[in-house]
């Protein structure tokens, strides 16, 4: 018997979240069948993110034990070649019998991106959220600043009976905005023939292009970065002060913050596991 | 009547190109039927630039005449309300009659992305080509300094009979590539518990990550971008030098460049048009 951990990365946007539903396709599903049969006896993955319908992934965690005698890193390649082209294992290896993905200390990234333009932008559709009003950076930064650190987020969760300990640890909180870092993009701008050029700061005549809330925490609530986004675009979009962050967080209810922001702007960039300060967590 | 000129933004995925065909359906048959059923007239659009099947675009642009009185402006957001959401207008506005997209002189900027890692990663899937094995960046830049300049590009394009003149000029080719430049990328890495923490050189174990080959020019000739990126795959991947890109460019002769890479990595990122030299071409 041994424990082996995969890496998965998941285009979410046809699936019902990574946990197994009665209806409705699941990643964690997919992996149990495709395991199954690849491995001939019956497989339950255990996913270090349970992330919801719609949330994609480039590095979530799932572990399982098998008796197989299949090389665990060869797994990798034997599953990819059985799986949809939208969920693919990144890694395989052997992990201790006593490593669990959601015990043990992590430190997780998720970043949430924000298409900030006049009108969408097609291939970006299914992995940013679209949002037509000006936003302004500096403004969301400065929001942002007041939730890094250790703090409690009842103000930014969806609560769950089962979690009474709503304490966690963001070591950083970035708003990466490039076009808005460079002033102006090198992104060619069309106009018609003789007018002068100009470049993409007014290229769709308004917004800021792709924003990037990068955040990285030991430990994240229930749609707790999609609640800080939602706050933060309340904040960019000048109908909340940056300061105001704080007040909210200080209340601890989360009717003062903004809405839960779309899934399908979020992806889970990485989980690392390590030596890094944390508590153990009462949301099993 | 006026000329209308549109900045068309898509995703190539499910379309059999710009160019409307007897089967399958086009980015500019899609325009014709909402244009036409919105403005009450029959509409046909000029494009600027027929991409192929499964090619994107973040700027295209097509004109059409109309003798309608919505004004040129309004017509992004009525038009965008009955696009399906894999085409959207970026821009509409009125210019003159003589205004014509093709023989304009015009520059062109083009993308190429490449997602060199042991495995393919979801939600790039369908807009980067997948390249599993391993590519020098630095060769590919020194193979891409060949092609820069005013040139005959008879060696990388499908011939058409009636394009004579097969010189064009490439102002910039970059080869993008933010992880092999950064040495090391931080994004985290998933690794068991108490193992040492990695970077992303060695993230997935092999390949640079994100590979974008930018081409701006005066015009391009068919397949000309993908012949391009198919020649710098070979010079990247040890199968050929860098400096013979020098020496097929001279030869005129396509079977010496290197195969057509595929179609979904191509975006045509956006059109100038200006007081840029070109020649007039004779593709039509």
């Amino acid at each position: 018997m041994k424990r082996v951990k995969l890496m998965v990365a998941y285009d979410g946007t046809n699936y019902c979240g990574w946990q197994v539903q009665p209806n409705g396709v699941s990643v964690a599903g997919m992996l149990n069948r495709h395991l199954s049969e690849l491995l001939n006896e019956d497989i339950y993955v255990l996913g270090a993110s349970r992330t919801d319908a719609g949330v994609h992934a480039r590095g979530n965690v799932a572990v399982f034990d098998t008796a197989a005698r299949m090389p665990a890193d060869r797994i990798s390649y034997a599953l990819n070649a059985r799986l949809p082209e939208d969920i693919r294992i990144q890694d395989s290896r052997e992990v201790p019998p006593d490593f669990h993905p959601r015990f043990a200390k992590t430190r997780k990234t998720y970043e949430y991106k924000i298409w900030n333009r006049r009108f969408p932008e097609p291939c970006s559709r299914l992995y940013s959220l679209f949002y037509h009003w000006n936003l302004d950076v500096e403004r969301m930064r400065r929001g942002a600043a007041y939730l890094v650190g250790t703090h409690d987020f009842t103000s930014f969760c969806t609560s769950k009976p089962e979690v009474t300990n709503r304490v966690r640890t963001i070591y950083s909180l970035e708003i990466l905005a490039p076009e808005y870092d460079n002033q102006k993009s090198d992104l060619p701008v069309c106009s018609a023939q003789g007018e002068v050029m100009e470049h993409a700061g007014g290229r769709y005549e308004n917004g800021v292009g792709m924003i990037t809330v990068r955040i990285c925490g030991n430990g994240f609530l229930y749609n707790m970065v999609r609640i800080i986004v939602g706050t933060l675009l309340k904040v960019g979009g000048g109908m909340m002060e940056p300061e105001e962050v704080q007040t909210i967080l200080e209340a601890k209810d989360r009717s003062l913050a903004g809405d839960t922001a779309q899934a399908h702007g979020l992806t889970l960039v990485g989980i690392e596991y390590g030596q890094y300060e944390s508590d153990k967590f009462n949301d099993k």
